[in-house]
């Protein structure tokens, strides 16, 4: 028995196959192209799992059952996406659709979310029985892990951690507050603080490796700038640092999970970042001298959006969920 | 079969017999004097329990087991009391100690955690599957239920949501921290701002009914000047009421449970208060047309703590923890 797991970007469709151990056994893409009506884009869905199964050399026969990690939020009861607003998709009937073309049980769930299950089945919080999985790219996502299950909450909006108030009154967020964790963790914040940065320092390494132009930083200039010395950046990222080991504090305070995984694009600057996460963050812990969290790098990068929605569909078939 | 909870508190012991649906028989208390060793205060832990016990007409054999819920954290492997601020207590050996009275399975957790367990089984989140109860006192407590058991946490360091960070850089905190939800959404905080409202505004009601001194404010007299109508306590209370508002949503967006509960001395204010949090809740949620948490008043008042310390020892002897 295997499962499909597929992963919905707003840029890419990644559809693949995994044993129940979330190995993949084959995997096959195409593009999104999002604002196409939701049918071609479920068809293009469903010919990258065939394909992929093919690859395989299985049949439908073989799977067990589909999951896939969308992001938005989903309605594993009517089978229905709630909202995905990258692709500006609203009620869409994804299971029903998906069905037409591979009859197998459809189960959904957000991509933090499936990524976070996929960590915690198959990649670093292997073996953790509660883990929060908290991606740190364009906004910041979360998912939550208890006793090995995926919690997406009793009205499925949980988990939105990029969404909890780090600053009353802070920057307006593009949900409509202000303030939120993700205008102060993600990677368009550190590029954010990065350009204001050198509009104050314009002999910044970051501008140069920028050829000059603020619009051309991304989170790797910084990065790279502060793990060189430039100390505009190394100002930029000790910033960023403090806010992502308040969140992190945020994450312990209220659930003290086992493992803390940081995944997405920021968590690329790899041991640089959790070393001045780590070093920060026992100034704001509540209990200083009481154990905590683990925190680990994700490990399992792009792979995990597959790997996560087929463990998805693989638990949710077997009625094992929270 | 009944089962025995305490509730220990900085100025009071409370003692209380309770069946196997939290139904109170009969109590008894004792003042802590949390100066003296701790044998002492354990001992009239022990001592309520059996007048209580007395009171009721039972014996020990007729008792399954003895919960205990104190202002700290607790470990439950080991029986200790890790931390106890208020009680100065720290690595005690509560159940070793209680078990030389009273021979029975010894459970700890937190105050906040046993409150919500109460209201979770015989209060006003009965039934359902997951709560976060919320106590708005001198500082801002959590207890967290997941799947109708309390959770705190791989390391019992969770639901510690009165320092979860809600202002970066924000007012200093007692825990070490700055900014923490508590200095905003705890009585202490509603009359810091009364206090900073009379100074601007000394010919506030609020002040009047202080006896004209800014040190007699406290969380009722804003509360009432509030509900009569008088602007500045108006004002203070619309304050405190958005801050509230901005940390049930940041519950809902982390956890999103079924209900949300509102306990401690500032719940007290009633409707007048739940009103003004349901009116401004969905301007910070994340999904404006989804469903969220039911928002309610904390019913069981003091007893909280009896019934929930009871209902944990029940649990906990039935090996029905997460």
């Amino acid at each position: 028995m295997v499962f499909i797991g597929i992963d919905l970007g707003g840029t890419k469709i990644a559809a693949g196959i995994t044993d129940k151990a979330g190995k993949i056994i084959a995997q096959a893409s195409a593009a999104t192209v999002a604002q196409r009506p939701y049918q071609e884009v479920v068809r293009d869905m469903a010919a990258c799992s065939l394909k992929a199964l093919e690859q395989a050399a299985l049949t439908i026969d073989d799977v067990g059952a589909i999951g896939v990690g969308i992001p938005g939020i989903a309605d594993n009861g009517t089978g229905t996406v709630v909202f995905c607003t990258n692709l500006g998709w609203h009620d869409i009937p994804l299971r029903e659709e998906l069905q037409k073309y591979i009859n197998k049980p459809v189960f959904i769930d957000n991509d933090a979310t499936v990524a976070g299950l996929a960590e915690s089945i198959a990649g670093v919080s292997r073996g953790a029985s509660s883990s929060v999985f908290l991606t740190l790219g364009t906004g910041v996502g979360g998912g939550i892990i208890i006793n090995g299950k995926p919690w997406t909450g009793a009205h499925g909006v949980a988990s939105e951690l990029g969404h909890l108030t780090m600053e009353v009154d802070g920057i307006p967020c593009t949900c409509g507050k202000d303030g939120c964790l993700e205008r102060y963790c993600s990677a368009t914040a550190l590029i954010r603080m990065a350009r204001e940065a050198v509009s104050l320092h314009p002999n910044s390494l970051i501008l140069q490796r920028a050829g000059g132009k603020p619009e051309g930083i991304d989170g790797r200039t910084v990065i790279d700038c502060a793990k060189e010395g430039d100390p505009a950046a190394m100002k930029v990222f000790d910033r960023y640092t403090k806010y992502l080991a308040l969140a992190i504090n945020t994450v312990i305070s209220f659930l003290d999970p086992e493992v803390i995984v940081l995944g997405g694009g920021i968590s690329h600057a790899g041991k640089f970042l959790l070393d001045a996460v780590q070093e920060k963050l026992p100034r704001y812990l509540m209990f200083k001298t009481m154990p905590y969290s683990r925190l680990e790098l994700a490990v399992l990068g792009n792979n995990a959006g597959i790997i996560g929605a087929s463990l998805l569909g693989m638990m949710m078939e077997e009625g094992n969920r929270l």
